[in-house]
């Protein structure tokens, strides 16, 4: 038990910022907890200020997922690094067909960073925990010299149990499998780069940013015989594709006409020269599954909030091994490549 | 799985350098990971190459812990940044009285770093790894832009179940309890300091930094039923019994003559005006345990390779909760007190 009579007063969160002191695990490092994590993230595990936490058994297969975040800028339309570690983090235990139920998180703080906006970012986490359901249970606080971070980086591993009883990830796409998407393409990466470019549209372009376990819990209900469940993340719908065609040994043609990308998405992409199908999302998900359940996750993900855009954007063949090829607006068919040169960096 | 045939020839081990594209996801992203991470680290989960691991199910409670790691320098007499957080993860959820079993690591990369220097911790992580007898499961890895990182931080999370059916933790201390330590004190940090002030001692100093899993597994067999385990890393012995003192609402008398500091430590320590009991340790555990069982815990630590400066250091009382103090060598009594002033930063 953390003594929270001790006094906390030297921290101010309006005006003050971050030292040295707050990572070397001394007083000031349990006044920035007590005053900014604690606060924030109470629950009975994390209240017990050990090093570690001790959580109920698990009875299925666990998954775990580690993700770390250092995107630039630290706030955006639609979320902010906080927001994004949370929902990034809960997505990829999601996808690996389990329900995320803890997260543990990591801070890396640059020296003379604002309390008031890490306070924020505090916030925001908590906050998008609350929405996914899940608690965070762990943490850890570095502080580095000004200058050898970016404000703060921010690192998550969640943990969670199985909801299926087979495997679901990028091996098991298999020909006449279905291809669905839950909604537009490219909103988060295009949200990062709209605002570090400084550029304006007549609409804001906001960041896709969302936990998505409640959906994935829906759709493996309404299909319980996904095959793979994955989220668009860095190199977008392509690069992921690609690497689910590489992993399943499968051939997957798009057909362009179903894939959504909002007009400020695409107007930003077109200015920049970048394809929104390899721009980064970070709250939509990819299922594949037999064509059978393809009408049933559909309308699972369509009653969703986060997925009334969803679609079935494709198919899965023999043919074509490692490949995915789309039928464009025009009637042609052209090969989605495999993403070769740079990407865009720190989107997330 | 990864397609290990594909083109890893562009990243030269030797000479290369990380660039921005080897944390954007890309081509360059899974070249990276194939010729540095996947080499060392292959197991069944990893090799999915998916974003997270599907691991068995956890049939005891679950601790988990997490760090983060940006030690400065990164290669020290003794370890270096992978061995420390290979160690580090460990010895947290050894000391909720668990096994730790799996390693989630996330990896910040500084644009230009030494793909040389990556490898050989890597290297490092996996060796520690091996033996401590964990698996890394998942990882992730970001870069970003030449100065906003120091080379690299390395994040790891770990994962274990539950050796014992009470808690551990530092709320169980009880009056009457022997403190025990399983060695000398303040090696770790001395060991960074004297790199980092370029000391030169008759003795190299040489960190402490070492899985203590298995000696936790038999201090719990011949123990069983020990109260608190802690390794006293930030802010030392010291800080880490009145963090204990504080949350079990006891007072613990220590006796400086049972507490083993190496001379080099010593000496190094009397140079720069520090006390070892407030100096990080990295292979080091606290024992809290009734009186009739110290002795066997005591044996238990001593048998074991890196117990064998073990000894019993102190007394837990009803008296004076919340603090600490020592019998010392002059025969007087002194607090411990509370680390209240700057500590060293970025010991790990």
């Amino acid at each position: 038990m953390i003594d929270r009579t001790k006094d906390v007063g030297r921290l101010n969160l309006k005006t003050g910022t971050v030292d040295m002191t707050h990572g070397a695990g001394g007083l000031a490092s349990v006044q920035l907890i007590e005053a900014v994590f604690a606060k924030h993230f109470t629950n009975e595990w994390l209240d017990v200020g050990h090093d570690g936490a001790l959580l109920p058994p698990i009875m299925k297969p666990v998954a775990v997922s580690c993700d770390a975040h250092v995107v630039s800028p630290l706030f955006f339309p639609g979320g902010d690094i906080g927001r994004l570690a949370i929902a990034g983090t809960v997505n990829d235990v999601s996808m690996c067909g389990a329900k995320p139920l803890y997260i543990t998180a990591s801070f890396i703080l640059e020296e003379g960073f604002s309390l008031a906006q890490l306070d924020q970012i505090v916030d925001s986490m908590a906050k998008t925990a609350q929405e996914a359901g899940v608690a965070i249970v762990t943490g850890d606080t570095k502080v580095v010299e000004k200058g050898l971070a970016d404000g703060v980086y921010v690192v998550t591993s969640g943990i969670g149990e199985a909801l299926v009883d087979h495997p679901i990830d990028g091996r098991q796409a298999c020909a006449g499998d279905a291809v669905l998407i839950s909604g537009s393409m490219g909103d988060h990466g295009m949200a990062i780069l709209s605002c570090r470019e400084n550029m304006t549209f007549e609409t804001t372009i906001e960041s896709d940013a969302a936990p998505l376990n409640q959906m994935v819990e829906a759709v493996l209900a309404a299909a319980p015989n996904t095959h793979v469940l994955r989220d668009p993340t860095r190199g977008g719908l392509a690069a992921t594709l690609n690497e689910i065609a590489n992993q399943s040994r499968v051939g997957i043609v798009l057909d362009e006409s179903a894939i959504v990308v909002k007009p400020e998405v695409a107007a930003a992409c077109e200015f920049l020269g970048l394809d929104p199908l390899f721009v980064a999302n970070e709250g939509k998900m990819i299922v594949i599954c037999p064509k059978e359940e393809a009408l049933a996750a559909l309308a699972a993900m369509k009653a969703h909030s986060l997925g009334k855009d969803a679609a079935i954007i494709g198919e899965v063949f023999e043919a074509g091994a490692g490949t995915v090829e789309m039928t464009t607006l025009m009637g042609g068919r052209r090969m989605v490549d495999w993403l070769n040169s740079e990407q865009l960096p720190r989107i997330c």
